[in-house]
């Protein structure tokens, strides 16, 4: 039975999750969270995850929240991009926790201030703060990919679609390709992989939804 | 050979690891990081962590970090606070991302901010948009914690030891055991383990040190 992924094109978490399940050929199909206008906060949608959040994957009897979980869910069904060793396997758990501590949650929140936020609504002090900590993420991942094409061992992983996972939006949040040409090159490794798509043509939802 | 954590007790992360290492019965022992004065930026440590920060544990031939994978590495090495079915499992998993994601990465840079800046360089508004996420996070675990002990199943696991990383400490950042009773509670379900200790009690670095 196909599984249902409860998303929105504008998350980059949900996309974590669309990207793994796509590259790795898991039947997967979406369903359109309008988050935009209160649907995470309904009675219905909090019975399925009382954080009130996307991505939220159900399959058959099982229902997956975190992006992080639907990736090792969909890398363990398929037996894919879970890295060759036990010690690939263990870094690329060590990345997905960097991604979660140091890279989405710093990026998601940015963008997210800077662009769907009413202007006026847009705290300046914190933004700045955070538009920081995501340099130092940055900064970090493009040294890390100085001499490599993936983020753990030769070969694509989970790791790789979770870091990704905020970077080819167009919104501004500070995040420029041009500014760190190892990601820049890696992002194209990853676009290169056969099956994928940008976010906005993986999944329903666009910011001129609402414009 | 005993495993070395490079740590300092200021670090709720690496508390994190030094908890679950204790309580699994994982012979480790720490090494003092003194970062408040830059040691975690100096060659030699970077040349550990490129990352710059702690924890990080040395096991013989091994080197690891980020708390999480510290916290998997015991608990495998151990066969202790995994989870008891597959089910379970995930939902450690869950939990472990869900700390990363939303907790300990709110929950340190506030204290931090708090309490390690000096007072003039305090950001207000960083710190109270920071404050408003951390409260969101205290909400959804005590909201999880109202009918359980444990935050999976019936007994604790790491992802009870990831989301208690930083709610012992003193230093005030906004969390008071008493706005939370069931976080409350479940904070003394951990403490009564055998073998707990305060995170200064567990390792070496204290805030007065610096007095």
């Amino acid at each position: 039975m196909t599984a249902k992924l409860y998303c929105m094109g504008e998350s980059g978490n949900a996309y974590k999750a669309a990207l793994t399940m796509t590259l790795a050929g898991f039947d997967w199909e979406p369903v359109y969270v309008d988050f935009f206008n209160g649907a995470a906060r309904t009675p219905e949608f909090l019975a399925i995850n009382p954080m009130g959040e996307v991505p939220v994957l159900v399959d058959g009897d099982r229902t997956l929240t975190q992006s992080g979980v639907i990736q090792y869910h969909a890398a363990e069904k398929t037996g894919r991009f879970q890295g060759e060793t036990a010690a690939d396997r263990a870094e690329v758990l060590r990345w997905i926790l960097w991604d979660n501590h140091k890279m989405s949650s710093q990026n998601g929140p940015l963008r997210f201030m800077m662009n769907f936020l009413p202007a006026e609504k847009r705290p300046a002090e914190a933004i700045a703060w955070l538009g920081g900590r995501a340099r130092a993420a940055w900064k970090t991942l493009d040294q890390h990919l100085q001499e490599r094409d993936w983020i753990v061992g030769n070969a694509p992983t989970i790791a790789d679609f979770a870091c990704c996972g905020y970077l080819y939006y167009p919104e501004p949040f500070g995040f420029a390709r041009a500014d760190w040409p190892n990601i820049d090159r890696w992002l194209d490794g990853i676009a290169a992989l056969p099956g994928w798509k940008h976010p906005y043509d993986m999944m329903p939802g666009h910011p001129s939804d609402r414009a």
